[in-house]
């Protein structure tokens, strides 16, 4: 089945940058080296896909999403944070990000190190301000989902892995086990994040668990394509970076083709996924598809 | 006035040491170099002053001290997180800590690069787990003042202006502005959740952060002095550390007697702190007594 060619959220994105601006720690900007960073990495393009995400997610439940803000914004940092420092020298020593020199190449190591902490720390600090006006008990939550998937029962464990698996020959688990934690955790931690927030029931919540996992799943298979067949002006780091770090993607272990299609299987999965909700998904589905048809 | 020889709190640095233990993460221990390397970290010593400063603050406004022991155990992870990080060949490069080898000797840059992020995680997910039953409006405040302690306006920027005046001439302003940032806002953030988590007034708390606040001077100053006086298999690090870092410290701006005296002011000062409590601060007086005195 040929699908409709999807389109990005980008009224959403525009309300997560402007938000990324005004929520960005104006005040003692000293040393300004540090914010400098910061800003660097926070300010220098994508998609906004994980705040996307958890905006479209919690207005499935709740229309009122301004309210949502700090902590979408709060998951953007992390997800700057963990790019930053998986770009280090002693991680995967990445120059190039988003079409712009990495943090430590602008900043050094030791600032790019700091900066990452910074962030890492400041999405706490936002998701728990005064500026959140959402239900404490739901803010307390989000605070444990959040630092679940940026962890060592996520992100980091998923990082680890990486490392351990370069230049060596994974199977299909371990390719699993890197990407559901490393980029797979946060992913649905962002979804979830939207419907504890917005007072999704147990049973939704649920459902959007699934959502989220198989989206999180698309993402991933199309980001190893794109690492094969995309362009370095469009995806924004160099081409064949999978290849020269000697990294296990799904299209060195199953092939482009049959990576499409798991991709493929994936968003079909995560539509399904959302069949059981009561509420209008159409906007969660149209994201799916997106992730899908970007860029090939 | 000569002090009274004071005693550290060592039982309730026990229950630290247990509460930590049983809280580190057990489960999923895959990868394991990732645990290995945070529980190297975390387990080599260390007085635990922070965890005890923070129960002993609590303690003051509620005698039922266990149910803070998730938050206790958090800022350490901080601490230890920050002590990984500022390890690390790209900022302090030392290779000595606790008397042992540092996470990145021990288990290369990058996992201790990760290991500080994972405890840092870890850390508020602590706090904002089931684990945690103090009130959920006093935990919300709690991963506020943590997240703002340890993010850009506290230690981080500390560590930043340290880095920027090693092998400079800094003046006394700069110096405390290092030392009330890198060091100075966990020992209060630590103090202050004590606090807030146990129901603190208003006006208590203000005088819970001016404790805190000259504690934390006099803790960095007899550190300061300690580098230049003590012996390594005392303090666990390499003895004329600073010196070799050429880094700014109390002896070195102002010179060991005056050092000393500030150490005496700062102590002072925070017993006069505590006066205006209504509450039992023996052991507070007592701690304070105590960072006057060790070792020296």
């Amino acid at each position: 089945m040929r699908l409709a060619k999807a389109k990005y959220p980008d009224e959403k994105r525009k309300l997560v940058e402007d938000a990324l601006h005004r929520f960005f720690p104006e005040k003692d900007k000293y040393p300004d080296v540090i914010y400098g960073a910061m800003n660097h990495s926070l300010f220098s393009g994508g998609k906004r896909f994980r705040p996307v995400l958890n905006l479209l997610v919690a207005e499935v439940f709740d229309s009122d999403i301004d309210k949502f803000l700090p902590t979408a914004c709060a998951i953007e940092y992390i997800h700057t944070y963990s790019l930053i420092h998986d770009d280090l020298p002693a991680i995967d020593n990445d120059d190039l990000r988003r079409g712009t020199p990495t943090c430590h190449v602008m900043f050094g190591e030791d600032i790019a190190i700091l900066a990452g902490d910074a962030l890492f720390a400041e999405s706490f600090y936002l998701v728990a301000s005064t500026q959140n006006s959402a239900d404490s008990s739901r803010i307390i939550r989000v605070v444990n989902e959040l630092a679940f998937a940026a962890g060592v029962r996520g992100m980091v464990s998923g990082q680890v892995v990486d490392i351990q698996s370069s230049r060596k020959r994974v199977d299909s688990e371990t390719l699993h086990f890197i990407h559901s934690h490393k980029t797979g955790c946060l992913i649905t931690a962002a979804a979830r994040a939207g419907a504890i927030l917005a007072g999704a029931s147990s049973p939704d919540l649920d459902k959007v668990t699934e959502f989220a996992t198989q989206l999180g799943l698309a993402f991933q298979i199309t980001d190893d394509i794109l690492d094969v067949v995309g362009e370095t002006d469009v995806i924004g780091k160099r081409i064949g970076s999978d290849e020269r770090h000697k990294k296990a993607t799904f299209p060195s272990i199953f092939g482009l083709e049959e990576a499409k299609k798991k991709a493929k299987v994936a968003v079909d999965d995560a539509i399904v996924a959302l069949g059981g909700l009561e509420a209008d998904t159409k906007s969660l589905i149209e994201l799916a598809k997106f992730v899908y048809e970007r860029n090939y």
